[in-house]
């Protein structure tokens, strides 16, 4: 069975059966394929006489987006396999446990989530998730300075980049997020009353430039081993428990893109709030508890992030006086900036976002996607200059005229 | 003959007489090794009969350096065997050419350059070589435009840049360029009469900053596959032909730690000017010259690579308006910080340069060393502000008082 191919059902039962801290005794398995087919095949193998379940991820050699088939390499696999466990390790509980690995078949057999929702769709359904900010500022600030220079011996760290060199799945970001939202390219989605808007954005040649400094960054700046995908479609969650999946993307670059991808979609969640009629007080309410949110994400985790440095860095040169807060000030700014170029580019690019999808009035769809795109450009445009997490909040406040 | 051992003589004539381009008749080769045995074997191979030559280069398995031996990694000569390969497609002319490697033994066989001096000998023998400049800065402005990210896919430069990876050799970098000259490190070989002005470095903690953050650069930004030890005992000179050598620290980091590393090492020199008595009109003479060969590299060098940039660059993003400008601004604020980390290093690290060292008249040798370290740390901490290649002649001139 070590040959590549697509599992049948009989097979993701026979590997299920194989796992045995999950499946000790010997009772029927039931398997059901739930991926959406695009990329990956996900089995739920449960047992019903149990109650006891798995999930086993397999990726296929190719993506289908918007009709069209493209190859992708299988590696992709591998890399979201070691990443989880990479994660796993530096950020315990934040994680699907991993049960097997096999790279040959480029599956990854986990613990099932079921229990937990995916956080975009809670957020659309108006869930409230009180331990969210302490989790994702743990997950972000344990991963990514455990793997940056800082907190990683250096020689161990190039060995890592080596593992986690990414070309097809980094292609899918360079091209979707820094590329094709700022000209009029075909992988763009335009619903026709905001083509105004991203008509404006291709001719501002001020928020071009800084697009192209934001994707030098995403291409050149090996600083930590990134999720690389970090929205909230990526993370399943209860009001007490936060679990980060799906590290296909993982490779090193920038640290402000995590960060700046965990804002971002909650920034699209509070435009989507256009939702609400009128003067709807549960409009103001969510917007708040999400902008509060985001002020706490970046707190803690620029509280724990300095604490690991000054508690298990690594080197001495890092120590110079004024390094570490200059350091801080840099990674805000590049969260702003990538918060930004993600914000943008689930308005009108090849992805959008549920959050503002699903809005059924066009009218207020419309207000979202322009109080989205607002945002998305005051924070680009922001970015260097940005000193503090409110600069993010006086954004977002402006935009929606809260 | 294939697994991993230092060649005999008898084995290098073996080797070098299966290279039928240069050796297609059967007379007698003669085998003299010619490496200094601390990090290499040097097998220099003739053909009495016919005047013919070649150079065979093998790794050792360790470094020996002040005495202590230390383990390192016969990749290197992959690394540097496919970089000369590489450099050599990008800058045709402008390296020796490879007749054959081979990766097990760890060895390279390529052209004899016996023709040519070692620059940094030459320039200490008071050479003039009117096309250093644009030969240099046409290896620089190829090599390194043709593999960032500009001028090269970037799906295809993450493969490269996993195939350099190169931890063993960026560490030497990092603890000799980065590291030890700023603290009371062992590894510095200080000059009795120059400990003042070490310990006034170690000292000045706005210095100490700056180079934290060419550190992090040196660490962190894959801009292109750098030579990454481009000082003048790494090229081949004559007044016609330059020959760039020994890039076994190739590693993708950012450009301007090559092209500052030319500079520096001409400013070495300049520095050690110091050795001509009294008020020699060769002094000054030497130093316009070095001072011009300076500009001119910069000169050259940018205009090159905004040309190659113009005709080749291969994507849409970086031609936005003002980007290259801006991208040149920074390439060169790089060149000046990495000119000035390489200079300090060179006066009281662990490898000096014999510009320098080998001034006999104590009191001249001490000048030239407080020159070049008012030099290095004038550029370290002008570098972020800088704005043309002529705050780096204005700092030269500062500190020799011409």
């Amino acid at each position: 069975m070590s040959q590549y191919h697509p599992l049948t059902e009989a097979e993701a039962i026979e590997t299920a059966r194989s796992i045995q801290e999950v499946f000790p005794t010997g009772e029927e398995l039931v398997c059901r394929e739930i991926g959406d087919g695009n990329l990956n095949l996900v089995f739920h193998i449960t047992q019903p006489a149990t109650g006891r379940s798995l999930i086993i991820k397999q990726a296929l050699p190719y993506a289908k987006v918007v009709g069209e088939s493209w190859p992708l390499s299988l590696d992709r696999a591998r890399i979201e396999s070691e990443a989880l466990v990479k994660q796993g390790e530096l950020a315990p509980g934040l994680t699907p446990r991993v049960y097997k690995t096999d790279t040959e078949l480029a599956l990854t057999v986990m613990e099932d989530l079921s229990d937990h929702v995916i956080m975009r769709r809670g957020l659309i359904d108006g869930g409230v998730y009180p331990l969210f900010a302490e989790h994702i500022s743990e997950f972000m600030a344990r991963t990514l300075f455990f793997t940056s220079d800082l907190g990683l011996n250096q020689q161990e760290k190039k060995r890592l980049v080596q593992s986690f060199i990414n070309p097809d799945l980094c292609k899918i970001t360079e091209d979707l997020i820094f590329e094709d939202p700022y000209f009029d390219a075909d992988t763009n989605s335009i619903e026709d009353p905001i083509r105004d808007a991203a008509e404006a954005i291709w001719q501002n040649e001020a928020l071009l430039l800084e697009v192209a400094y934001l994707r030098e960054k995403f291409l050149t700046r090996a600083q930590a081993l990134l999720h690389g995908d970090l929205h909230t479609g990526s993370i399943f969650i209860t009001p007490e428990s936060t679990k980060v999946i799906d590290p296909e993307f993982a490779y090193f670059g920038p640290i402000g893109f995590d960060v700046g991808a965990v804002i971002a979609n909650l920034l699209l969640n509070y435009a989507s709030q256009e939702h609400w009629s009128g003067e709807d007080a549960s409009r103001r309410d969510r917007r708040v508890y999400l902008l509060n949110t985001i002020r706490d994400i970046w707190t803690q985790f620029e509280e724990k992030f300095r604490r690991l440095w000054n508690e298990h860095g690594v080197d001495r040169v890092s120590r110079a006086a004024g390094y570490q807060d200059d350091y801080m000030r840099r990674l805000l700014q590049d969260t702003i900036g990538f918060a930004g170029a993600k914000t943008v580019r689930r308005v009108y690019g090849l992805a959008h976002v549920a959050d503002i999808d699903t809005i059924p009035d066009a009218a207020a769809r419309e207000r979202a996607q322009r109080m989205a795109l607002a945002i998305g450009t005051g924070l680009i445009m922001r970015n260097r200059q940005a000193e503090s997490i409110e600069d993010v909040i006086r954004i977002a406040k402006q935009a929606s005229g809260d």
